[in-house]
């Protein structure tokens, strides 16, 4: 008899060589109906591998991730066999499951795969799930490993092979397929009630460029055809939403090959509404005690060796700049904190006059290879609305916590209400990776814990998460798709202190190390902007639209009126444009739409006659007649609800 | 009989030898007491010097540059003889005047000269004056030349007259003393009338840390002793609001050896200031119809030599930021214009969409030796408040009107009132200096003097001062100590939009080349923080003042009446702050003296009681007490008055 711990704690006598599944079955015969995957010992197993010695065994169904995990690269076997059918000699390579979905590359010979072959493959891969086939593992020497792809001419399984230890291989079999596996299987292949595939695309063979280029087949699949359905609006909705298609479309920003890749050039709509989300950001922090300051792009490689950061990212960093003569080095900024303990520098401080609080909206470079750079969300240069508090360890507590009310203050106002955050702590099994004394780690730790249980935050504590110089809080924010964006962080530093000796006086006269406490709501301006245009789809908060509202005039003869009612808003700070083109009213709405204008006022003759205007809601809705005060005050209220308090 | 043309046209016949005094005699005896230097075709001249053939003639008195510069020129010499005297064996090289004075390098051998010893050089250098010697050139043969200094050892003068051509060298005499000298002297020694040694510092033989360092001493002389008296005076003044100095008293700005030379770091204080200016700047332009856009601090080279920089300033710049892989080039920004065409490009654009105007406070990095750097006026990184003005050739006269417009706006705002204009052109005889064609060149240069004429501005042309690129006009500023400052400029490009083939389309539905203006009115706000600072000697307009207002508590009790009128203040969007420290009243008010704060409040027990405020201008004036409602209008009426309308 072997005895199995649950994840609940409970514990259960079986029979030696007894499954997952039927320990699924002792439990329930519903918990058995869907449980697709297991873990025992904290590792995959598969949910027919039998159990012979005591254990802990967490059981997972399509609901959790390591059970869509299974599902997906279950149904990557599906394709490759579905693969081999369809284009018979296809060699295998690799197919794991990915975040969403899974996918095989490939090596078709001269054959390629296009669109308008998925439907053939999807319904190859139908009939082979319909079939009920079993997924079953099983050990095989590296002799016949090797001797089967030999015959089979497949080069990448027999490189692959050969890096295997002899006695650790296995193979997984369904139906008449085989492949090279290491397990984490459904039990059968009748689940898979839908299938997509979703596009090809060239991949390097182990990712390398001077290999092969296979053909990449990306899928997904789902235990329900309404699952699917639900996938593909969500991915239509989401195609939509691209900030870069948006970006684009609203002339918020762009990029130059010439300038350079992942370095956005912000147009006049993009940069307007930069600035205007900067302002809301200095205006609530002029309340909570920053003061802004305004720092060098680069800095002398000495300022980098002093912080550390030359060692430990120098040689994956855009190259130092040298000057043509005086054999000087500077380094692009990556990050603004050393530039900030050098102004902190300036003078002697007592702990009277602490906390200090310096804010920049500060541009920092990074390297990125180009494969890596996406949008605005990966970019080379960038925006932090980054500040750095200077403060007593007594100050620490109080300073965090502050600093969580204004994180909050930002999503609130912008409409991120669904989030949780993430405590990184360090890895305690590799202490050689971080700098600083063990006593300050734990200081930091248990200030952000408690920050987190005081302001009631959902919180998950991460080890080995923290960055080299100390432990951080990350907001994980859900977007309107159900997306997660890591949004927001909040840092404490006992490190940077201590390299740039920073000191103050404190009440017993002697000197001290201040704490310091990295910090920016929006990560980067450009970062927060791509995601708030993916998470609103461009219909932005009122408050922050570029224009707010589209004055269309019926015909050129309404013009004078249209300025008069223009007037009327500007003197009520709304932002609005007069259309007065020599177009019809239908593409005027239509182009206005197509700029997420929130508000559009129809001017006509009996607009004019009645001294009123025809308010149309982005979407559609009509609001009637009204006149300009009301309309004021529509304005108005909209955007006081939105806005929090702070 | 020779004909002697001057400056005004007329012409006056002399017998051939006549010298231009007595060509002054010959206009009146006045003119003939004041003349201390002559050009004659072209070439300076002694007032002595015969004159043999037909020629233009122009006379200097101490008024003119040219003037004081012959007078300082010939008191170096002096400088020389006295130091001969007191010093026997030094060796001299060379003495020229400079803009404020002059100055002699000398080998001193094993001596040295410092401060105590600058009296004994003043009495020795009046003494010879007084003596009454006029000033006689004569020629030399190089051989003669040659074996003068080589008897006295002077290798410095041997080198100078080795790379001289027999027949051009020419000695000066005046009493005992001579120095080999090219002329360009007053007549006589006895109208130096005050001497002032200033500093003394060390200089390489021309320029070369290779070389031997000699002693630099530095003088300037007057013909009056009440003109020294008033420079010194001056100097004295101009230490006090040296910006460096200010600039570190009113916490505005600083500099670390870590971050680097050259590389300012704004605090708290000076950012504010800088945003201030800034967001004055934004709010005209907004008004003037520009649109505000970001751009990246870096380019790939390929920018840069598309528009023609890298060719012109690559080898003296910063050097290329290398990437770790890729092989990537970029260079720090040296100008925002590459980025602004970019942008630009990003979509066409229909004659009626033109001028398009792209602002932006763009930072740029420019390599400087660092011997040349100087506080903020002289630094490696600064900020632009930068525009580019795309628009049709019929446009470029009125935008180069608005431009002219904005720039007296900032100027009347800002409190320089004293100016004068010049429109650089090109060297007509140096064509290969410049690019772009010829009428393009022609077509910029009369827009240019169109609008400085139709805005009655007081303007210069020169030739020679244009950028490569396009003609220009600067604003040249009188500072309230008479210093002139280079402020400001715009400047018309045919030639970027060539290289970065920039179109729009006509109403003839045809592609054209924009136009393209480039503008600063600040120039940038480094360099007119500083010269702000010394023209205002940090008394700023009180718009732009970072705390306007002290509220000095007499003793603690009165904090929360303090605190009231904080308030008050703070709805009438005054920038106050509280000085409630347990200091005398007399040190509260020396402290706020010291920051330059326009107004103190004087908060005690009366004016709790009376509900009123003791008001003490910046300097010392009692305005007494009053009601905040009061003070406020006080407060804004001042802000109103100074404020142009725009």
């Amino acid at each position: 008899m072997i005895t199995i711990t649950l994840p609940d704690g409970s514990k259960k006598q079986f029979e030696s060589g007894a499954t997952p599944m039927d320990v699924a079955k002792g439990i329930s015969e519903g918990l058995a109906r869907n449980v697709i995957s297991a873990n025992f010992n904290g590792t995959t197993v598969e949910t027919a591998t039998p159990l012979t010695t005591d254990g802990s065994l967490v059981l997972y169904t399509w609901n959790n991730a390591e059970g869509k995990k299974a599902f997906w690269h279950s149904t990557a076997h599906v394709l490759a066999q579905a693969l081999e059918e369809l284009y018979p000699g296809v060699k295998l390579s690799i197919g794991p499951a990915i975040e969403n979905g899974f996918y095989y590359d490939v090596d078709l010979g001269e054959r390629s795969i296009s669109e308008k072959d998925f439907k053939a493959i999807e319904d190859k891969m139908l009939e082979i799930a319909r079939g009920k086939y079993d997924f079953r593992m099983r050990s095989v020497s590296k002799t016949d490993a090797l001797s089967l792809y030999k015959s089979q001419q497949n080069e990448y399984k027999v490189e692959l092979i050969e890096n295997l230890e002899d006695g650790t291989i296995t193979f997984c079999d369904h139906a008449t397929f085989t492949d090279l596996c290491r397990g984490g299987h459904i039990p059968n292949t009748e689940i898979i009630k839908a299938v997509k595939i979703l596009s090809v695309a060239g991949a390097y063979w182990r990712g390398d460029e001077k290999n092969k280029q296979l053909t990449r087949v990306y899928g997904i699949s789902f235990p329900k055809q309404k699952d699917l359905t639900e996938y593909l609006t969500l991915l239509e909705e989401a195609k939509k939403r691209d900030h870069r298609k948006l970006g684009k479309e609203l002339e918020l920003f762009t990029f130059s090959q010439k300038v350079g890749q992942g370095l956005p050039l912000w147009l006049p709509k993009g940069a307007a509404l930069r600035e205007r989300l900067e302002n809301f950001l200095k205006k609530a922090q002029k309340k909570a005690g920053y003061e802004m300051v305004v720092t060098p792009h680069i800095g002398q490689k000495e300022l980098y060796v002093t912080s550390g950061h030359y060692a430990k990212y120098g040689a994956d960093s855009f190259q130092p700049i040298h000057t043509p003569a005086e054999g000087e080095e500077f380094l692009l900024k990556p990050m603004n904190c050393p530039h900030h303990c050098e102004i902190y520098n300036t003078r002697p401080f007592s702990y009277r006059e602490l906390p200090k609080r310096y804010a920049e909206f500060g541009t920092v470079y990074r390297y990125e290879q180009s494969g890596e750079l996406h949008g605005l969300t990966r970019v080379r240069g960038f925006t932090q609305d980054d500040a750095h508090i200077f403060c007593t360890p007594d100050q620490l507590d109080a300073e965090f916590k502050n600093v969580i009310d204004l994180v909050l203050y930002v999503f609130g106002s912008l409409g991120f209400e669904n989030f949780r955050t993430q405590v990184s702590v360090r890895d305690p099994h590799q202490p050689e990776k971080y700098i600083g004394s063990l006593e300050n780690w734990e200081k930091a730790e248990s200030a952000i814990i408690n920050a987190a249980i005081d302001k009631g935050l959902d919180y998950e504590i991460v080890e080995g998460e923290a960055a080299f110089y100390g432990p951080k809080l990350d907001f994980m924010v859900k977007d309107a798709l159900g997306r997660n964006w890591q949004l927001g962080t909040i840092q404490v530093d006992y490190n940077l202190p201590e390299r740039f000796g920073l000191t103050y006086k404190g009440s017993d006269n002697e000197l001290h190390r201040p704490v310091m406490i990295h910090r920016a709501p929006f990560g980067s301006m450009e970062r927060f902007v791509a995601i708030l245009l993916e998470h609103t789809g461009g219909n932005f908060p009122l408050w922050l639209m570029p224009t707010q509202v589209s004055l269309l005039c019926i015909s050129e003869k309404y013009e004078k009126y249209a300025q008069k009612v223009l007037n009327l808003l500007e003197n009520n700070e709304i932002r609005a444009l007069v259309d007065n083109r020599n177009e019809t009213i239908g593409k005027k709405i239509r182009e206005a739409e197509m700029q997420k204008t929130p508000y559009m006022l129809i001017i006509g003759e009996n607009e004019e006659k009645e001294n009123k205007i025809t308010v149309r809601k982005h979407g559609g809705t009509d609001l009637g007649q009204i006149t300009v005060d009301e309309f004021a005050k529509i304005i108005a209220d909209e955007i006081n609800k939105g806005m929090k308090t702070f």
